[in-house]
């Protein structure tokens, strides 16, 4: 297991930290000033959200690399299925096409998909699931070409009826198996998995080269709202060490992505003071 | 399978589904007219709440039995571990051999353990789930001897901070095999594990004798709270029928007992509205 105490080379920001994929939260940064507050406290990455792009893909990329950071990823593909999914389905794959497209302009080899819920008029989460792998494997090609890989990111049960039938990493697993593309991976996020006790079996399944990110936060004992309270590193009861222990056993060795989606603490306070405390509860609790 | 279409003898009421577990909600019924506005209707049985029974269990249970309802269980121990157990030990011990006696006076077979959530200072779910085998093995001969079982219930992984550090049925039959009590069982809530593709395999494990529960409700597509806003049969994403069958696959023929806590809804309606419609919606969609 790698050493982060004395280095933090490995740790990247998803700017939701800073409240910047949410209209009216975070304290509005420009996006440049992201950049470089980041780049001044040694971040080694940093994911972005669609909505902070628009049509500067290029140059947001190259800004970023330019101030010495990693462009890890983007933020996310259009829900694929559930009550949230663009409709009709030919307004959604355009829009899976366009965040493919947005990522490859920006440089960012990993593109996060958010899958959906579950498809109205069907029950459970199978059927959807199915679906969500006939519109991946659609888009697999595409995106292989442009250089960007897709990652299905299983989310929380609590999520499981409109924003991801897909709850648990052992699915995400099996769902890959079922695209069957060298292009489709997983990403793990301690917030949606902290209380799976096959995580690391199911992890080793999948295996080094389909682990395509990794994004700390925390579980609050007392979740006060399952979307936007959730907490920094150490404040929580996720075992982050554990975690990061059977992530690195199934070879990850890539970017620790920071995802701390908090509108009632974290978004209200100084970016700069946020950022500093990611660098020293990463060195000191993940 | 059965078939429940013609015939909803199978029917039990949670007294929950009436508002009567939580103060200021509900419509106030004295139990006595519950149990009666049950077996009017033809429900086979009822499973009360502890703060219901005071100290009237052994009444309360003939009154029941008496109007032609089997008294199913109750509801529940303390908390085991976690934020909301009772202190010091001694106390959590004497309050959970207290609820096995009112099982035992109301006549219930069953008492449901919700179990608790991370114990304070730990991470993770794993020690604090010895910590409840512990307990639990250390109360079960004395509630063998009372005649009551005690079923493990695995709640929604939502619940993992505070509520429940066990939040699989994998994880639930593991524990029971731990214990290793012919007197310890699970129950199962379609609220708790609607998610999980693992169930059918998992309940299988299980096993007829140790299935000693099968909860009724709705996942709602979108849930507003994770505590209090759980759906009426039929009006969720929970596949109904493909869960008994699991859980009848695995040999349960025991009671299907509705449990609805839903502070905006059904329990601002008339409850003799709310029984029929689960009476109507258990014979159609369960």
């Amino acid at each position: 297991m790698r050493d982060f105490s004395q280095d933090h080379a490995a740790l990247a920001l998803n700017t939701a930290t800073l409240g910047r994929n949410v209209d009216g939260h975070g304290a509005g940064w420009p996006v440049e000033r992201v950049i470089d507050a980041c780049a001044e406290r040694g971040f080694g990455g940093i994911v972005f959200w669609r909505r902070e792009i628009g049509a500067n893909a290029v140059a947001i990329g190259e800004r970023a690399r330019a101030a010495g950071l990693v462009v890890a990823g983007l933020c996310r593909t259009p829900f694929l299925t559930g009550p949230l999914a663009p409709r009709p389905l030919s307004v959604l794959m355009d829009d899976f096409s366009a965040s493919i497209d947005m990522a490859a302009g920006l440089g960012a080899p990993v593109l996060t998909i958010v899958v959906g819920g579950v498809e109205p008029g069907t029950k459970g989460v199978a059927e959807s699931l199915k679906l969500v792998g006939e519109r991946v494997a659609a888009a697999a090609p595409y995106a292989a070409e442009r250089g960007v890989k897709l990652a299905l990111e299983p989310l929380h049960p609590v999520y499981g009826g409109d924003r991801s039938c897909l709850v648990t990493v052992r699915a995400a697993v099996d769902l890959c198996d079922w695209i069957g593309h060298a292009n489709v991976g997983i990403a793990v996020d301690v917030y949606h998995v902290w209380w799976d006790l096959t995580l690391a079996q199911e992890l080793r399944r999948a295996g080094k080269g389909r682990i395509l990110g990794y994004h700390l936060c925390d579980w609050l004992a007392e979740t006060r709202d399952v979307l936007l309270d959730r907490g920094m590193m150490g404040d929580g009861v996720a075992d982050l060490k554990a975690i990061r222990a059977a992530v690195e056993d199934a070879g990850y060795d890539g970017l620790c992505e920071v995802e701390i989606f908090s509108a009632g603490d974290w978004w209200k306070r100084d970016p700069g003071e946020v950022l500093d405390i990611c660098v020293e509860r990463f060195r000191t609790v993940c």
